[in-house]
């Protein structure tokens, strides 16, 4: 299955409502799904350790979507074979009081992959155009600036080394709120209920124009979005990690060369005769 | 003195050479400057105390200049009246291996100042097109796209509420030697001495062109630079203080009012009749 299909371009027609957030690819099963998914997992960490190796480029997943589309789920189950001391995880909230007295970039930035790494965002800086689109609290014009800004910010990223991937997780209407009732009802759950989930899901259609404009407004060519479908976790898993697998095989890697001549170890081992 | 005679506009015009670093305005004596200097670091601690209690805007200083020209002493002179809890200062020095494993903004975005708040950079994100360019390392392109970026990051702080000032100190190269030898011969500058200032003075001509090139692709509106003549302490003292006092004048600041009408305090006191 290519990932092609999944990249957002053609974004002035993008309409999220044409996309299938029920979607399972040509697998036949789940269980075909997982083997490969597996597969994909062992190359990643294959990868992750070249990279770390060589420090020229660095790797930033930015995951999105609305509430209960599997954001947590997705960070667990495709970063978990990775080697820890090479990667990090972000989880972007509320901003704090610290956070709000600066740009809205500040906290992102901080963030950011050094060379070597793999960093994800579960959320982002995109909230920080969704939430006043969907709640108001910015003119049409502050909009449009923070645009930019994100535009220059991810541009001046990626051509400093970090290769940039930006995962939009499509859920249906209907499955955030069989995912809510799991939440209300599993007890390994409930820590993830919060009432202001419902309360957001009244906005659900202004999120999803919020989310298109987002498509129009930054899927650049050097970080481009990509839609998920993901209703199905085990379609969503499989596909996002293909796209990272699929894009860090894009890149330049390979182990760094020692830059002495091999030295002759039984010389270092016996130096005196 | 008004202040806009040292505002670098004609930037393609600019030329150091034509600068006088010895420049000391209309003063009879320094004393007479340095009752204008004490009028004026009080009035700067009076804008810091609004600009902290109102909370809408920030304050970044910028100091740039050879080896020598009192980068430090500027620092120690203009804000010492200042309230250390809404101000702080960040020496930039050669890049550690974390700083260099990210793009090279990332270091000096994470200092910028909150809302409320001043900061001065001592050294800034200039060094890194100042250094490559005298230095090599970076070819013209490189050098370009990072004077690109670091007109976008300032734009952004600047419409994101950071009124953003940069201040070259401007020397001569005899009296950068005078300096070295005082560092030499006095033991409370001992431990400013350091034999790189006498390797970098090599390349004293080309730090000038670089400076010229800075000028040239940096000084914006929404964040320009001031040369400030810098042989006389007194005089660069002076100057650089009523740039930022100008600067902060020209915002609007004012103290918050109360949001609640005023309580009748009687009332307050005695609730219960």
């Amino acid at each position: 299955m290519g990932i092609k299909r999944y990249m957002i371009k053609d974004t002035n027609e993008i309409s999220l409502s044409k996309l299938d957030p029920g979607e399972k690819g040509t697998f036949k099963s789940k269980e075909e799904a997982s083997v490969e998914t597996e597969r994909l997992k062992e190359r990643l960490a294959e990868l992750q350790d070249i990279l770390f190796a060589q420090k020229k480029h660095s790797l930033l997943v930015i995951l999105q979507g609305m509430d209960s589309s599997g954001k947590d789920g997705t960070v667990k189950h495709i970063f978990s074979g990775l080697n820890p001391q090479g990667f990090t995880v972000t989880s972007f909230k509320k901003p704090t009081l610290d956070e709000a007295a600066h740009d809205f970039l500040w906290r992102v930035h901080q963030k950011t992959p050094p060379k070597g790494y793999i960093s994800a965002f579960n959320r982002s800086h995109y909230e920080d155009v969704l939430v006043p689109r969907v709640h108001g609290g910015l003119s049409k014009e502050d909009l449009k600036r923070r645009f930019r800004y994100i535009r220059q910010f991810e541009e001046m990223l990626a051509e400093e080394g970090t290769t940039i991937v930006k995962l939009f997780l499509h859920i249906s209407k209907e499955k955030q709120m069989e995912k809510i009732q799991e939440r209300l009802h599993d007890p390994k759950k409930h820590w993830k209920f919060d009432v202001s989930d419902l309360q957001e899901r009244e906005y659900w259609s202004e999120y999803q124009k919020a989310y298109e404009d987002v498509f129009r407004e930054s899927s650049i060519e050097k970080a481009p979005w990509y839609w998920i479908p993901a209703n199905h976790r085990w379609y969503r898993n499989y596909l996002a990690l293909s796209i990272v697998v699929k894009t860090l095989e894009g890149l330049d890697l390979s182990y760094p060369k020692l830059d002495t001549p091999t030295p002759n170890i039984s010389e270092l081992i016996s130096p005196h005769h």
